[in-house]
């Protein structure tokens, strides 16, 4: 077929490279030389000093051996180093995987293994569940301390040398393996997985680099931003915003303890414009001393995922300046890529409705695709009434290159052209997706279902819970019942019987709990309560 | 070599879709369909309508026998359906080629004939012209009036049918072909080439989606942004911004005339947030009715590019309260792909300081990897001292494919692995770019060159020019001299001797005009002073 613009318009190296979030940091760094990148306690690393430790990090891991396609793991808390691996780590071909600092030593050494970690970054406060991972595992990598100056004193070493002495090696000036292929691997994050091996999620440059642009465009950072790491970066490399923040040569400011108290004092003392974190995050700040609470300046923009943020939660937030925006996504796509948009003339409308519309999941960022509920039987789109429940399913760049070698998952995650998100989900009649449950947290109560999420938002409702999770106890009668696990505010009191009572007078009876537990909810590092140990705690209540 | 993610990562329709802004309009048109998206006059569109209209030109534009690879060319001023065209073109897999309204009907011709027009969008308005092209031209490409519904009553129809009619014929749900590969063509435009024939430069979906993402992270937008199209849609696509302000939500203000009351009234009316222009437009607003001028609400954001604004109108404007963005691009590099980033630090500075610094033409994009000043005799960066000139040069995603069916070109322009623009540069300490001139503008007398641009900037700083343009004239003594071509206020007064002792005061003698010419200055469409006609004129005067 005649096509005139076939011919002579090829790829060439002017109008043709590779997408890579490395590039934020070299164009900032350029033009931003002497902005401060990086605050951690007392100290403070301008553009200038991050780009020429990033270098240094890739020339000397380079001079160490590592090359394109190697692994080189970290397990740190939000500290400079963790910040200097986003782009010291792809600038020499390698693939950062950032494994989750909660892990015991026996699913660390897991990923080790099968990640073939050939250098591990590993921050000295978690030494001792390291050393015994590195016991366990068949590997044995290249082991480097991160001797992290603050709160970190007299902590065992158990690597061949320190990150500092490993940065001395290396050249400040160093350009790093260029990227050839915007698809190459950029990153590797596991999956909690709660039952079976964790799976291993790969990420790509191209990816990267959209996911990054995305965050973006759906929540705003400028150059004069200042992003508080709440959120933990190995969680889907935090969101992704090592490299937004960069993009937009915005402040990172460090935070090792995701703890109340240094939060709110990092709020206030580093006029922190941004932040993130799990719902849990902000219901921490809603229960610090009120004091404390009225000392934070107004206007602050936070971004929540990880779990829906029940309404209560959100209209606390509010109340007290904070800006709040729902992002909803998975370790598969890069951490969120929907995000509850919020549209203007939801200004005018009663602080329980805005509540209501915001813990609704939302509408994709302009950076995927597609982004759907689909009935997984049919592939269609479900009806957009609010009420037919159907599986999120994602379509576009940034979604994953798929699961480290296991083609078998990696097959049925991208079954029919669709990433299966597992997650179900109504949507409305506006197009917003709103979560109804993991396929797994589903309460099936004679032949209704019921959502264990809905559940929780009525308990948030009730003036003296804390925090409360929901999931089946078998029942005779109706198969299954919801059992609550609750926790309590610290100055209020309510029995099981006035928490039911609460419950079955906001929602339909047979949705309310029959059971409720007073219990301290065991939760992941970011946040996420581990229902699949709630669900092994029913088993035993219902053998009693 | 071993690299355990080179396999079972594979691209597939789950994770890997072309980038193209078209998915832009589809993502605003899910999330906000009641949402306008487009005024003009007393029309209004909103995202659903915008969308529908789109689809059904490039249903009707199928059925008619456009397909992937054809040329649609279009002639309108700032109107809906050349927004519409935007959309509606690329989704038929065919090509956009927009066309200068301010050519004659030998240069569209030409034009037509080169890019081997299928369908030829005509704005009524332009007819006369457009028929004597026609005749001209030996292709007979299907014509389709738009007969804008504004100011072109009785305006002859030259084509085949009306647009409203063409609408008519397609399907609103259409879904379009879909763009299999971002690296097919999407965009055609014709540079104004002063010499010879006029190249066609070719744009991709990839470049066009990245630079419209690239706009919003310089100059931002929100759902709540209003744009006001003063600048021409034909001028590289009105810079992307058809494609950004659709990505962000925002409302397209139409404008067919780009006439002094037209822009004042608009900014009023429909509370505009943010235009584009080149200098010339904010000369043009400056020199208004002073009553009108203050009538315009304060934090306006322009993005001005085309040229290099003179300090005094950036600092004329500013105490107007526009918010003044320089850009600086060519039509190759989908028009500005460098800002004059603003640091907070400066705001501390006088008005004169802050104006210098604003006139410099800044930084590149993060979405274009590489922007520098390189000598092109050994392809090396210049020295970053504000003095040594070289030659601007960019690499990266937002370069054009090439220019159409003219490898020679191509070639030339892309030659050592860089797009060579011909603007002559220095650079500043802080890695800023400050254009000294065209290759081709540069004036070289008793061997010193000396840079029209900076003659420019002196003589616009005197209280009665209002416009001026410097080329050089042929000079027995000297080889060449400043000639300046000057318009005066119309209630000010000045004689040439005076303003030549005005410039001597101000720069280096050599460098002040030897001789000033009264006169109108000739431009494009685009406000850029057309000096190859003042050289003409220039010849003239040197043959007396």
């Amino acid at each position: 077929m005649h096509n005139i613009y076939n011919q002579g318009l090829d790829k060439v190296a002017a109008n043709s490279q590779p997408l890579t979030p490395i590039n934020f940091l070299n164009r900032t760094a350029d033009v931003y030389p002497d902005k401060v990148a990086i605050i951690h306690g007392d100290q403070q690393f301008t553009y200038r000093e991050y780009r020429q430790n990033v270098r240094r990090l890739a020339s000397a891991l380079i001079q160490r051996g590592v090359k394109t396609g190697d692994t080189v793991s970290i397990i740190a808390a939000n500290i400079p180093a963790f910040l200097d691996a986003h782009y010291g780590v792809p600038l020499t071909g390698a693939v950062l995987n950032s494994i989750n600092i909660r892990l015991d030593a026996q699913a660390i050494a897991f990923i080790l293994d099968h990640s073939e970690c050939d250098v591990l970054l590993t921050d000295t406060a978690f030494a001792p569940t390291v050393k015994k991972a590195l016991a366990l595992c068949t590997r044995a990598p290249l082991v480097i301390d991160i001797d992290d100056d603050i709160e970190c004193e007299d902590a065992e070493r158990i690597g061949e040398l320190e990150y500092q002495d490993l940065l001395t090696e290396g050249d400040e000036n160093f350009q790093g393996n260029l990227i050839h292929d915007e698809w190459q691997a950029l990153a590797l994050n596991y999956t909690s997985g709660t039952t079976g091996n964790p799976k291993g999620v790969v990420y790509s440059h191209r990816g990267a680099y959209l996911n990054a642009v995305g965050n973006n465009m759906i929540w705003p950072l400028a150059s004069d931003s200042v992003y508080l790491w709440t959120l933990p970066m190995f969680h889907c490399n935090g969101w992704c915003f090592p490299w937004t923040v960069v993009a937009m040569a915005g402040t990172h400011v460090c935070l090792r303890q995701v703890e109340v108290n240094a939060i709110v004092t990092s709020l206030i003392e580093h006029n922190v414009s941004h932040f993130c974190g799990a719902p849990i995050v902000l219901n921490m700040i809603l229960n610090a001393d009120s004091e404390l609470l009225d000392r934070i300046p107004r206007g602050i923009n936070i971004m929540t995922a990880g779990a829906p943020p029940p309404a209560t939660v959100i209209k606390g937030m509010e109340a007290h300046g904070f800006d709040i925006t729902q992002g909803y996504g998975l370790t598969e796509v890069y951490g969120p890529c929907v995000v509850s948009e919020w549209k203007s003339q939801w200004d005018e409308l009663t602080d329980d409705e805005r509540a209501a519309l915001k813990a609704r999941q939302g509408v994709r960022y302009p950076t995927q695709e597609e982004v759907d509920v689909l009935d997984p039987q049919t592939m269609l789109p479900v009806a957009a009434d609010a009420e037919t429940v159907g599986e999120i399913m994602f379509r576009g760049n940034t979604t994953m290159k798929g699961y480290l070698k296991n083609d078998t998952a990696t097959v049925e995650a991208f079954k029919h052209g669709w990433f299966h998100s597992g997650d179900l989900a109504v949507k409305h009649p506006d197009g917003f997706i709103e979560i109804r449950d993991r396929s797994k947290d589903i309460i099936i109560s004679g032949g209704e279902n019921i959502s264990s999420v809905e559940v929780e938002g009525v308990l948030y409702q009730h003036p003296a819970v804390m925090e409360a999770a929901v999931v089946a106890r078998k029942d005779e009668k109706w198969g299954e019942s919801p059992c609550a696990f609750v926790t309590l505010k610290a100055d209020k009191d309510a029995s099981e019987r006035e928490i039911i009572e609460f419950c079955r007078e906001h929602m339909a009876n047979f949705k309310a709990p029959k059971t409720i537990v007073f219990s301290e909810l065991p939760k992941t590092s970011t946040g996420k309560v581990q229902k699949f140990i709630l669900r092994e705690k029913v088993k035993q209540l219902s053998e009693v």
